[in-house]
């Protein structure tokens, strides 16, 4: 378990962020959050006062009962739970307006009918986007997993796979090294099984999620990543599969190549490399998200691949995000983000480009913000690795 | 693709309900019910008018422009655009409040207004608690897929693996007979990767997740299933892994046996078996769920299993439940539903028993229910099955 201090550590950042708003007291309800400030999922609540201690109201047996761990059947018992430990009720209470369903949002609110209520989910992302040094050191370690997972892809391969073929050993290899499977997504914008494997032109289709690339999927439940295509010579296969080690979502790209490649990729492949490379000249406390993506762009617009830069048919707005418990993690590296890096944040950079006829080439690699640069927290060069 | 004809008896199937609570449009814009109503994951909207058709609004490529198909940058287009196609604004609007966040919720119910606003989900998951006959089939498709996956799960087995190693292999060979991966749920209230496999005591260990049974997991972030636990003589493996392969989430658990168990494991085996039984006996149109929970409570503890049926430490509030895109549709099989069954439902049916020392008994089959009973959707004996 994740001990005290680093518990109080991230509520502490937390309440930081609510005293600015002069918010008395934030319930936090949504698994995610849970997880982050009480360092597990639970069924129940946390109700997080900005000036004293948080206590946990459990609706199971998910931790032993304790001085600030009390039982509860429903929320509405709540207002009378908090009065007998001696809290007056909030005047300004954040719930977690972007990730509660609309319902459960007016069921929560009306056990407060006198509190103005807060968005707490933009203060809390906020929060949870500049790491501690115990959740970095997670993302050290599930990078290294990650990279030991992918270093064993081209011992499954076989000549005549399909992309689906490979992803289903990838994904077992990436289990077999401790991978959780489950990969957490901020919003409904973005569902993904492990995450995606990506050859050929399917590459370029677009997909209604908010990845980097798209891919046609397997079936219109569910239309992203692999379809089924034959791992063909000359073509690349981009694996781009989540590494939940530790309920962190490190992220990670390496492209794979069949055969030998049209002399375009092999450019294209170095341009994303170079763009990495601008990335980490640039990137330490202070610098714009955007000027990153811009700086990636220009790369790509000199080099000639501003049309198949993040995408042919449908281009992604950015070029990195920050990763945490979820995929999609603030920053977000994009055109006309006014936020600017700070110590301690977590983010993937993945510069792609899609070769028509041949398939996806780049990188992702993980990064956290140090105290004057970045530091990578998935190992290993973004060389082209031959599968065949 | 779905064909339109389809399409139209889900949409008439919802229209039927909003009649009845004089609602004039819905908006659709949740994934799963986007699933159901265009046929794939689309990123926009649906817009289904009670009496005229439906149109989409897409805010990416994903479907061909049309003459129903149009494309939007915002939602806040929408009124515009529905005034253009002729439409008068909505006066009781329906949007889907149990599962879009409540930001969403505010953002699109601005659109409209001057239109009361309907809480759908509930609607929407009665519409889609009784599935069509295209619905069924893919049903009958997924169960043979998932029972076929089961039956190659003795050769995966080797003596020394943990419920984690085996859960691995398992997985492979479910994706490798077609499982799309992806486990979707209704609420936050169930979180999970593919499924579980629990052996032993873990079995009994409470989780804060609403499945029939729980198990610690393997890390503090996904608090359920396998927990590393070696498998051991005398002890069973109960394997519940979903069976997602057209976009329906088939449900199926089987109890595999290591070795000789107690007396007291293969008499509980036989009990929850009884209790299958029972439900097909019972279960038809017009028949009260909460009877057949009655009934398989009732079985068990006339033959001294009620403190060990559906958990110890702590008991599940159901013995079966709805399926369909999610895993936890309508109908549920609980004390104080007030429903009964209708023709098309599809349900699964889970009595489960721990035997401490020994790990969780019982059997798990998807259902559906015909005009004059219940027809068995994944195939094969709920016999134990011996791995060594």
């Amino acid at each position: 378990m994740i001990d005290h201090s680093e518990l109080k550590l991230r509520r502490d950042k937390i309440r930081a962020l609510m005293a600015q708003q002069n918010v008395d007291a934030a319930l936090i309800a949504c698994n995610v959050d849970l997880l982050y400030t009480v360092g597990r999922v639970v069924s129940g609540y946390l109700y997080l006062p900005v000036d004293a201690s948080a206590h946990i109201f459990l609706k199971r047996p998910d931790m032993p009962d304790g001085e600030r761990v009390h039982r509860l059947r429903k929320p509405e018992q709540l207002p009378e739970m908090l009065n007998a430990l001696g809290f007056a009720m909030p005047r300004r209470l954040m719930l977690e307006s972007d990730e509660l369903s609309h319902t459960d949002y007016l069921r929560l609110a009306a056990c407060f009918p006198k509190a103005q209520i807060v968005n707490g989910t933009p203060l809390i992302r906020q929060a949870r986007s500049v790491k501690t040094r115990y959740e970095i050191e997670l993302f050290r370690r599930s990078g290294i997993l990650h990279a030991r997972a992918y270093n064993r892809i081209p011992s499954v391969y076989r000549a005549g796979m399909t992309d689906r073929d490979l992803s289903i050993e990838i994904e077992r290899i990436m289990r077999q090294e401790g991978c959780l499977g489950l990969f957490r997504t901020f919003g409904q914008s973005m569902e993904i099984f492990m995450g995606s494997v990506l050859t050929g032109d399917n590459a370029a289709t677009p997909s209604p999620y908010d990845f980097a690339l798209g891919g046609e999927g397997l079936h219109p439940s569910l239309p992203v990543g692999a379809n089924g295509t034959p791992l063909r010579d000359g073509q690349t296969v981009m694996v781009d599969i989540g590494g939940n080690f530790y309920g962190y979502m490190s992220d990670m790209s390496r492209t794979y190549t069949i055969g030998k490649l049209s002399p375009e990729a092999y450019d294209a492949h170095q341009v994303c490399l170079a763009i990495e490379e601008d990335m980490m000249r640039h990137a330490a406390p202070g610098y714009a998200c955007e000027a990153l993506y811009e700086n990636a762009l220009l790369i790509a617009e000199q080099q000639g691949y501003a049309d198949r830069f993040m995408g042919t048919t449908r281009h992604a707005g950015f070029v990195g995000h920050g990763i945490g418990l979820q995929i999609n993690e603030l920053p977000v590296l994009a055109p006309r983000t006014k936020q600017t890096l700070e110590e301690g944040m977590v983010f993937a950079f993945e510069p792609k480009i899609i070769v028509p006829g041949v398939g996806p080439v780049g990188i992702e690699n993980s990064w956290v913000v140090t105290a004057d640069g970045v530091e990578q927290l998935t190992p290993g060069s973004g060389g082209l690795v031959a599968l065949g």
